[in-house]
């Protein structure tokens, strides 16, 4: 079992300092770069590729994190904590909409 | 401490019949506006706000994978067990880069 704020401390020990080097809107960036790629490969039926591209997405965003000092898993606890952050129901209990906007 | 994949279960319970709803696409297409808006949250100095919103990068990627039955800590697991994928150091020793592209 993997915590999220254990991940969190790996992506710190293996890339903080290339992290720091490049700097919130450069790993914001490559962020970006990743979901794209992600994208692309939803597009093809390649399991093992998609994985790949899930684990640099959050791998990226942990590393987003470490540059603000930001707890993830604290994140995720005060705004998913056990319910929807919107009705309050679990399951999620809002009116269905397709696209955010 | 929560696991990655008691996350992703909890992502499973609140939300995965509008995601099935949804479907692939616009769940992606959500993913895609969630990073947007960390972007512009990453331009205000709103630590809670900033919070937020890697709270909803996550919690749609983790739908995401629902969708597809993709195991996200297996993904983590598998690619950044304990080294960097590309050098297997850890820290990561690759030749520094600011940008993927």
């Amino acid at each position: 079992m993997v915590s999220i704020r254990s991940f969190q401390n790996l992506m710190h020990r293996l890339y903080f300092h290339r992290d720091s080097e490049r700097g919130t809107e450069g790993t914001y960036q490559w962020l970006r770069e990743e979901v794209d790629e992600l994208g692309e490969a939803l597009t093809e039926a390649n399991m093992e590729a998609l994985a790949g591209e899930f684990a640099d997405v959050a791998a990226w965003l942990a590393s987003l994190a470490n540059l603000l000092k930001l707890d993830l898993e604290d994140a995720l606890l005060q705004k998913y904590g056990n319910e929807c952050p919107k009705c309050h129901s679990l399951p999620c209990n809002c009116p269905f909409t397709t696209r955010k906007s």
